[in-house]
Order: structure tokens, then C-alpha cells, then sequence
């Protein structure tokens, strides 16, 4: 232990010593000063509480005498056992309790699983390494708000050339997260402006806004993706898609729709559309989805991205890219945000695709993933009768239509039984839905491509299928 | 160029091959394919634009022919120059003009500049590298959203012993910036709770407010902090306040001012204080100022803390106590805010205080900050006359009354002409202040400790002292 914080009372009427002894004393009793533990040396804790070092000799003499403490010849004070020990350990126990202690999962389905055995891991050691460094000493100060400038260069020049979208740095914010790009976009966007989100869709923007007073209505979505039809009848301002491949159900965004939705957005002021082109990296046939952005030519999408999908999610780096004049009211009324990303990391990803590693990890994962989807539908295509891959087959998971009398939940449970976890789709669900079958989100990039076989057959057992 | 992305048209009469080279050329006349740029291969662009390659090839051919483009054999098709290269350059120049030039700014007295000459580069990157590994390939996936445990629980002991606050790892969230957190709060407390807010105070929170629903009170402050006393005769429902060193006066909030202020929230069941201990690290004189926190027994206070100053701004790392109750809702309404912070960098940071290196980093910044602060004292005082030093010395900046007939606007002004900038005391007003006397902010910890006197010095010249 460096040093104990106490909070002592010079003109009380007990001494110093005595507060001081008390204090220690209940705080090894509450357990908040674990058995085994050396206590501050007399000398610093004197300085640091800023009281004579005889003050604390007394107390920690007294403590000694009571059998809390022991003292050791050259190397200090330690809090020593004594009757009462179970009762700290009790303490203890219960504090340390609560480390998460999870049932043990084999295999997890979740759609936001990505494959870990593939990361270069001895790259980006290698920029990482350069970043840290004694040269680098003006990255530990603050950066610019809207993210460094190198890192949303190539971010502008990835997506001119993988998505068609037109920007430049200048027009790009970095976040933590899609969540908290989200929150500012609806700080920059006013409490007045009425929402229109996909449903089912990413929960999470729901759960978001519900939080604000902003209104939301439900959008609802089919094959050809989200239903934008009658956005004119509605009330709606800002429509939320995710137009190259829904989340959760797979559809694309039909070229009609896309235009009826740009035509829509063009004709109002505050009329905005939020694209998230959330895994439009990993599209494994068919042709290309050109982004809306690039559709776009009166600025009115907003486009988000983010690594967590094309690269890993707990590096936490996400985009937004802002119209001109969303642009202009960010840099008025939002710079005092400051940039929510580590300015180091930023500079080791900067340096990633700069020298083309982003590229070429993007092309080696787009076949293992490639390989997992493919392998994933196999499994399944024999058992037909009892399921139904639904949605176009892109990204990292598949919506499985499960016609074996069991519910959502029944299907749910009896993998959990198994020790695997799979997602319903009523989880995403605002409205509640009617389907005529249960179905269930199976994300198959995060399991081993070496036990993905397995992974599908002890699921499918487990449902006897 | 890796790739070009382009929405073709299956269904139009042009030809395929023709909007491609339409597409093209447009892109380079308007200057986003730049001068010398290699095209992509005619077989990769085929396969990724799901074309034949005989397409891309007459493409090429046609653009070869009209002199955009040159085929260079063995190497590629590369963007040529022509008479109108011109215009492509000066679309190039304005594309990248924004990088951001600033006046180059010799002395910065920020308040939040911190030292980046004893940060332990070694010792970090040591660390990062045993996290970047093969070993660690979980760490990729998404982590806990509060934080990992292992940060929680190091965070936990060492509030505990700096500044006697109750908590375990349960009771922490972690986040990317004070910002990202208090916005958690906001949502978290409600829109009808009423905000007070120091004033003058940290600036940040007043504008994040403002974007809320919420209402905003100002609270004055004097030499014994915010003026909490009439709290009862407002419609404050949460107090934001700075108690250990008022930002930016530097003052302590008394001792009767903080049980006033304890009692007041304990007497609500709304009533919250959010306690932000930015820089409570760094005390250089007088009795260590015990945090609130530690004397609350009402589970009313919110414990903010941040790594911004004891460690470095730019690594992003802030976390905040929330009392039991606040809590449980949290994790009942809030939990799908993923944690903002990067998973690495979290094990980075724990690691760095489990092995006690935190400590010690600590030890010695207090060391290095107290000599420069004195240092700058001890330039100050013999221009008493005309200058007056305000608040308690701790932390990283000063307040500066100045007495030479000029306004706030002219000092900063005076020390910008001379490639310094100082920051003027109104800026961090709510309200207008009306000080007999201008006052500006000294940060004196970002001033390298060789150039703090000629730094001082060449200030002080500035302003004719």
C-alpha cells in the first residue's frame, strides 16, 4: 500500500494519534485494508497526511500493541490476521465477488463476433512500437477534435476508392464508437427533428434515442430493404438505414428505393439520411453496393463507418462523414468535444493503411470470411425442409428461418443448453413482429474456421435437426 | 489505386464500357483521381465491378487514346497530364488546403498542457507489446462495458489510497474523455433534473449542457469555492463542482461549504454532486484535501477522475464512481453504451499501475510540476506591483490578476504577437464577471523546465513588465 488517505480533524478534541488509530482500524476491519497488506512507512504517511512522523509512530504502536498490525525489523508495518480474520475475509470476498463469472460459452454466434485468428498482430506491434516513442513526445497532447488529420486522410481515400464516397479529411469526425458519434449527431441535429429507424434493426440506435426527446418511428423492412415509401406521409426528418446489407435481416436497399429516399431527403432542409456501412467491406457475390453517399448530390447523407467489423471492434474507432453543412454547424457548436479515440492509435492505424496492410488484411479476410459463410450454408442446405437461409449472404452472419415447432426462445435455450449462444431476431425488433416461422441470428466470423463444422452440427443437434 | 468504385448501370443504354470511361475521365477532370496515379489492373477492376475484363480494356484503350491515361507495359495504366492539368492541380490544392496551418506557437499556457518530457516511453512500450500478441487474440473482441475488470479494480485501490474513495471495481465506469461520461450521466439522470454549475467553472460542461433539454443554474465562487449556501432556495437538483481546486480560480471548497453541500443532497432523493477531481494528483503544499466522496455517506456524490493529467491527455482515459442506486440503474437503462475506451489500451494502463509504475510516474511528475510552478511563482514576485497570483498553488495552472492598464483581451493579444498564448479568466465565465482587475490563466505545466524563465520572462516583456 503507498499511501492511506484519511481525513483528519485538527480541532476535535480526540488526538490526531488516536483518529489516526481508528481509522486504520476500521478500515482493516471493513476488510478495505486486506491481511498481508504493508502499510505506508511511517515517514511518508507523515507527509503525506502532513502530521508529525511521532504522531504516526504512536498510532501504528498502538495498532501493533492491539494485534492488528506487525512490525518488521527493516522492512515496515503489516496488517497481520487476527480473530476476527474470517470476518475481513468475508469483507474481501464479497468485494472481489462480483469478477464477472460467466456460464463458459463454446461457441458464441453473436453477429458483432469477428475472426481474431487472423490479426497481424506483428505489424501493428511494429507501428505501435514507432508511435511510442520519445520522438513522438507531441502525440501525448491533446489532438484536433475532429481526429488527426493523417488518419482521416487515408480514411477519405479508402472510401473514395472502396465505397465511392466523396470526401475529404476535412470532412470526416473520428469517434469511440458508433454510439457516441450517434450522440453528437443528435446534439447537431436539435431535440425538434423526428427520427425514422429501421425495424427490425441495430437495436442500439433505438435504445440511443430513446434516451432524447426526439421522436421516433418505426420503419419497416422487407427484400428490398427498408420500406422508405411513404416518408412523405410521415413525419419524419432524419431516416436511419443501413442500405448495402440490413442489419439484422441481409436485404439491400432496391436501386428504386435509394432514389425515392435521396429525392425524399433533397426536397426537405432539415431532411437527412444516416448511412451505416457498417460491413460493406465483406460482400462475397453480386455485384458491388454502391454506397448512398455516393448516390448523393444535394449533401444529405451522412455516412458512418466504422473498424470494428474490417478490423477489430475494442480498438474502438469509428467515422462519421458530414455534409458540408452539417459540417460547418459541427465546427461551430460541437468542437469543444474533444476527439474520443487515442491519438496514438489513431496514428498506428493511420500508418496501417498508409502502407497498405489495411488492404491486405481486408483481401485475406475477405476469403476467410468468405470461406466460413460458405461453409456455414453448407451445413445447413441438407436440412431444408426444417430451415430457411433468409437475406442476401454478405457480412458476417445469416438470418436462419427454424421450422421445427420450437419458439425463438425454445431455439434459444436449447443451444445455450449446449454451451453455444444464438441471437433472435425478435431481439431487434421495435414493434413486435409476426413471422410465420421463429428466426435466429447466426454470426459465423467468430468461430474458428477449424470448428465451424462442429459449431453447426452440435447447434443443429441441439434443436434435433 | 487500389480499386475504383463506380455504380454502373446494367439497364441504360450507354454501354457499359462507356460509362466506365465517362465515370473515369470526370474523375480525374475533376482532380479525385490526382495526376501519376496507377489505375487499378484491368483484371482486378473487372472481378470487382463484376464486369468482363474486355470492358475495363476499351475503357483504358479509349481514355489511352484521349490522353488521360498512359499504358506503360509490364507496370500499368497511369493518370497522364494534359493541357488542363491546371485545373486539376488547383482541385487538388483546394482539396488538401485545409490541412490546418496554424501560427507556430512557441510558448502554449494552456491550463490542460501537461509535461511530455518525463513520460516512461520504455515502460509503456514494454507493455504494449505483451499486450499485442497472439496471446492476448481475445482482447480483440469486445470487452466489458463498463470497463475491464482489471482497470476497474487497479483504479479502485488506487482512489482508495490517493484520495480515500470507497469503491470497487462494480462501482466504475469507465469512458474516452470526461465529455463521452458526463453525456452517460445526463441521460442517465434524466432530463428534469436541474443542473448548477460553477461560475466562472469548466466551460465544457456548461456547453455540453446546453445541447440538453436540461436546465443550467449558475453557482458563483469565491475564495472558499462555489457558493453553495443558498442551494435549498433553488431548483438545483445535481451540483457540478471542482471541491479539491476550483477550476479555474484554484480555490478549495471549505470544509463547512462541503458538509452544506453533503447535507443538501442527502435531503433529496433526486439530489446528486458530481465531484470532478481532475487534478487532485497534484498538491504541492498544505494538507492533502480530502475528496467528497470519501465523506459521503449517502451514496449522493459521482466521483469523476481522469488519467488526462496524471498520465497524458491524449490516451483518452476517464472514469466516474457512481453511488450503488445510480448504478443499478445504469446497468438497467445504459449498458448498451459498448465501453468507449480502446481493450488494449485498458491492459496497457493496468498493467502500468499493478507493477507500480503509476506510482512512480506520479512521484515524479509531482516533483517536476512543483518545480515549475515554483519557478514561476518566484518569476511573478517581484513584479508584485503589477501582478498578483490567485487561488491555491496546486495543480497546473495559475491565475494571474494583472495590473497594467490593459484589458484581458489585450494581454492575450500582446503575448500572441510575441508566439504565446495565455488564456483570459472570462472565457470560463457563464455569466459577466466583473473583476476589478483582468485576470488570465498561467498553465505552467506543458512550458519545458529549461525555457520556463526565458518563457516567463518574454511574457512579462510582452505586457511591458
Amino acid at each position: 500500500m503507498e499511501m492511506l488517505s484519511c481525513n483528519l480533524n485538527r480541532d476535535n478534541e480526540v488526538p490526531l494519534y488516536e483518529q489516526l488509530y481508528k481509522f486504520i482500524k476500521n478500515e482493516i476491519l471493513e476488510g478495505r485494508i486486506p491481511y498481508g497488506t504493508k502499510l505506508p512507512s511511517k515517514r511518508k504517511l507523515a507527509e503525506f497526511l502532513k502530521i508529525s512522523q511521532n504522531t504516526v509512530e504512536t498510532t501504528y504502536d498502538q495498532l501493533v500493541a492491539e494485534g492488528y498490525v506487525e512490525g518488521i525489523a527493516r522492512k515496515g508495518y503489516y496488517v497481520l490476521t487476527y480473530e476476527d480474520l474470517e470476518y475481513i475475509q468475508a469483507a474481501k470476498r464479497q468485494q472481489k465477488s462480483s469478477m464477472p463469472k460467466e456460464r463458459l460459452i463454446r461457441y458464441d454466434f453473436h453477429p458483432s463476433r469477428i475472426d481474431t485468428e487472423n490479426f497481424p498482430f506483428v505489424k501493428w506491434r511494429k507501428y505501435a512500437k514507432s508511435f511510442i516513442d520519445q520522438e513522438h513526445q507531441s502525440l501525448l497532447l491533446m489532438g484536433q477534435s475532429q481526429g488527426e488529420y493523417v488518419l482521416r486522410e487515408e480514411i477519405a481515400n479508402y472510401l473514395y476508392q472502396a465505397r465511392g464516397v466523396h470526401c475529404t479529411a476535412d470532412d470526416i469526425v473520428l469517434g469511440a464508437g458508433i454510439e457516441i458519434l450517434l450522440q453528437q449527431l443528435i446534439l447537431l441535429l436539435g431535440p425538434e427533428v423526428a427520427y425514422g429507424v429501421e425495424d427490425p434493426g441495430y437495436h442500439v440506435i433505438s435504445s440511443i434515442l430513446k434516451n432524447y426527446p426526439n421522436e421516433v418511428c418505426p420503419i419497416k423492412v422487407d427484400d428490398s430493404g427498408a420500406q422508405v415509401g411513404s416518408l412523405e406521409q410521415s413525419k419524419i426528418d432524419v431516416v436511419y438505414v443501413t442500405p448495402s446489407h440490413h442489419f439484422p435481416y441481409g436485404s439491400v436497399l432496391s436501386a428504386n428505393r435509394r432514389i425515392k429516399l435521396l429525392n425524399w431527403a433533397a426536397s426537405g432542409e432539415n431532411r437527412f439520411v444516416i448511412e451505416d456501412d457498417y460491413d460493406s467491406e465483406f460482400r462475397y457475390s453480386g455485384k458491388s453496393i454502391p454506397s448512398l453517399q455516393s448516390m448523393d448530390h444535394s449533401g444529405k447523407v451522412i455516412y458512418l463507418g466504422t473498424f470494428s467489423k474490417s478490423l477489430i471492434p475494442s480498438i474502438r474507432i469509428s467515422y462519421m462523414v458530414l455534409p458540408k453543412g452539417l459540417m460547418k454547424r459541427y465546427q461551430e457548436e460541437l468542437t469543444f468535444f474533444q476527439c474520443s479515440v487515442s491519438r496514438i492509435d489513431q496514428h498506428i492505424l493511420a500508418q496501417f493503411m498508409k502502407q497498405g496492410d489495411f488492404e491486405k488484411h481486408l483481401n485475406r479476410m475477405r476469403k476467410v470470411y468468405r470461406r466460413k459463410m460458405e461453409k456455414t450454408v453448407e451445413l445447413l442446405v441438407p436440412h431444408q425442409e426444417k430451415l430457411k437461409v433468409v437475406g442476401d449472404i454478405s457480412g458476417f452472419h445469416i438470418v436462419l428461418e427454424v421450422n421445427n415447432t420450437m419458439s425463438e426462445k425454445d431455439l434459444v435455450e436449447k443451444a445455450k443448453n449446449n454451451d453455444m449462444r444464438v441471437y433472435p431476431l425478435s431481439a431487434y425488433a421495435i414493434e413486435k413482429q409476426f413471422h410465420s416461422q421463429p428466426r435466429i441470428i447466426l454470426g459465423f466470423a467468430g468461430i474458428p474456421e477449424a470448428e465451424l463444422e462442429q459449431a453447426i452440427k452440435l447447434l443443429l443437434e441441439s434443436w434435433n435437426i
